[in-house]
């Protein structure tokens, strides 16, 4: 007898994408220390929490060195005012009506739609958009959903979905069926979006398939035109076939505050091999209960925060920001004749490489040219591959200032 | 096709301890509404956070809301400033050098026990003792590492090595072999301890069986006498077959704050099925990378605090306060002529009950004839049939006056 690891994890494709960024970065810093690099590849936030969350924030820090307010343990499933908030106004608006037991809190959406696998049978196929947030991917992977990586940059076993130009970034529902499908709307990477009848597509075929559509609406608060769904449950009939997650993250600045959610309805329910239904709610709870011990405290108060009109108003600010510094890349890309995607109901912009460039040449060029870095799109899947994503969070200036310096360049 | 579950979930046993105590305490406060009931249940501190680590808490609040300081994304394997004060404080004063890149910061050792297990093969042995914090034994049932639950309390396919009055709650070595250990000392329910030397047997069946011990020591900082090793890696070559975990939560009171660590040793390697050494530290990387998006910085920066003098000084006086309970406990239910337990380096008092008396039937008698709530031994595992745990995170004053209405029954 000895220990042995989980294989699967041997599986996984060895560079992994923002390391490799890094690293080219890091050379042509060390080789041209002179050279202000522009930032524009990871999705991460620059704003600062807004002074509502700030003051939630601190005022519960302060109970908690209060003998008589201090809190222990919470619930796993997160505190009731947080779920109350939640559902009262990111749902009620859309007439959608949630139970306080349908939300579960948690310290990221990365975990969430990481961790959700785990409640599935194993021989579960698995689609997924291509290109795709990695995560999706690389859980399967580990748990041991799929096969080897191929050449084509695919992993056998899974199902790939192409969102392309050709297809307006509008997957074909699957052609050979599938038991779970990874849905990320507004887009990681592409910044595009699916309308409410072409989502209504994959609700249907879920319902169909008896399918599961794990849906990340991570982005939903960019959305600004009006036939994007900002939750699937918009659709009718989406409770019985759809997880959803969401997350404070991009929204109000909390990529490193940690707080996100998942709604799992109860009306999701799924046969067992006894021909018994068992219900997806009961089984996440149960996951989550005895796996993980709840967001702290003072940071569901900022969370809750967030839904204050102050903080609201402060949040919307910071989103108009961003929305701005796409609308300021779009336009200027599209002066100089690229093809651009993205960036109206999503902080991301999605761009064909001039002349049928690689993705990673792509990058090195406005890397070495222009100094900006981007995200090469064939790190998302083989169909990124002649994309590259820009991400719409660095200040206006130095968005405006790379835009000018890549409007210098001739492809 | 059709979605399906992970019917492992359906193995777990559904009455939850914890869930099962609240029940029965909500149902006799509802038969007896004017009785105070104290609680020395659920192993949850009630000391608040201290002043310096609030201060420490509210400092990086504020940095969160300047664009200047605003932190983003941090390291999933946390900030290099709490390592290397864990490195610095829990690990050198005992002789044990760590880089920091075998410490992996997250947001709960619940959390991290519960994981660890996706790092390895379905087809480990594991081992537990018995009784057993309740994570160990869930998480591997979740994961498929066993089969039913039998009529005698225990998972077909689980190793149970028993820790009661006979054998001084000092596990026997695995009889059997087994490729994974779950070590918990001081103990978890049994607030017993092991000595260097006892420790050193398990490190030495490890090596000689190939197998890895996952050593939590959540509850290292209650330690008071001189022959209990306080890290696993005290004892030597313990780096090739031990991961360690560690928590601010009972030491620091962050229960409700969440923070805790893994020591993944990068001496520590298996080989694959290719006869390939693999790296156990590169695999908890790639896991944590993957699903896990570090821990807030606000909260890093206050269990850095907890290594300040100050903060030092404030948590000594906390545990310190946490052990003259436990002391009071002891001598108590000593007095009465029980026999107890844990304690000593513990907040956990693990009594015998009096006559041979099942778990619930004393957990019943303490909570109607005293109004105490506990633990029932037996919600731990077979072994833990006959014994019952109080906590010391009460008050002093509750303390004493669950003694005191203790000391008056008569069994």
């Amino acid at each position: 007898m000895s220990a042995t690891i989980n294989e699967n994890y041997l599986l996984l494709q060895n560079s992994y994408l923002f390391a490799e960024i890094a690293r080219r970065v890091d050379e042509f810093q060390g080789e041209n220390p002179d050279k202000d690099i522009i930032r524009m590849g990871i999705g991460d936030v620059t704003k600062p929490l807004s002074p509502s969350v700030i003051k939630a924030f601190k005022d519960a820090v302060d109970e908690m060195a209060d003998p008589d307010k201090f809190r222990g343990y919470g619930p796993e499933q997160g505190y009731s005012f947080l779920a109350e908030a939640i559902i009262k106004n990111d749902f009620e608006p859309l007439n959608i009506s949630l139970d306080i037991d349908e939300v579960f809190i948690s310290d990221g959406a990365k975990c969430d739609t990481g961790n959700i696998q785990e409640i599935f049978d194993l021989d579960n196929i698995v689609a997924v958009t291509d290109p795709v947030y990695p995560v999706y991917v690389d859980t399967n992977v580990m748990a041991g959903r799929t096969g080897h990586a191929l050449d084509n940059g695919k992993y056998d076993g899974l199902v790939y979905l192409p969102c392309t130009e050709e297809n307006g970034f509008i997957p074909s529902l699957p052609e050979t069926p599938v038991d779970l499908i990874y849905l990320c709307f507004p887009n990681n990477p592409t910044g595009t979006t699916l309308t409410t009848s072409q989502l209504a597509e994959f609700v249907k075929y879920a319902k169909e398939n008896h399918s599961i559509i794990l849906f990340d609406a991570a982005y939903e608060k960019f959305i600004t035109e009006d036939d994007v769904p900002h939750s699937i449950y918009e659709i009718e009939g989406a409770k019985e076939v759809a997880i959803e997650f969401r997350s404070f993250s991009k929204t109000a600045g909390f990529t490193g505050t940690r707080c996100a959610y998942t709604i799992v309805p109860k009306e999701l329910k799924v046969h067992d091999s006894e021909g018994k239904l068992q219900s997806l709610n009961n089984l996440w709870n149960r996951r989550q209960t005895t796996k993980f011990n709840g967001v702290s405290y003072p940071i569901q108060k900022a969370a809750e925060a967030t839904y204050s009109s102050s903080g609201k108003a402060e949040i919307n600010e910071n989103i108009e920001y961003y929305l701005e510094n796409a609308k300021a890349i779009r336009d200027s890309l599209v002066k100089i004749g690229l093809n651009v995607y993205g960036g109206i109901n999503s902080p991301y912009i999605w761009i064909k490489t001039p002349n049928d460039m690689k993705s990673w040449d792509f990058f090195d060029l406005l890397l070495n040219k222009a100094n900006i870095v981007g995200t090469p799109g064939a790190g998302f899947g083989p169909s990124g591959e002649g994309y590259l994503r820009l991400t719409a969070f660095n200040t206006l200036e130095n968005t405006k200032e790379a835009m000018d310096r890549i409007s210098k360049l001739s492809f």
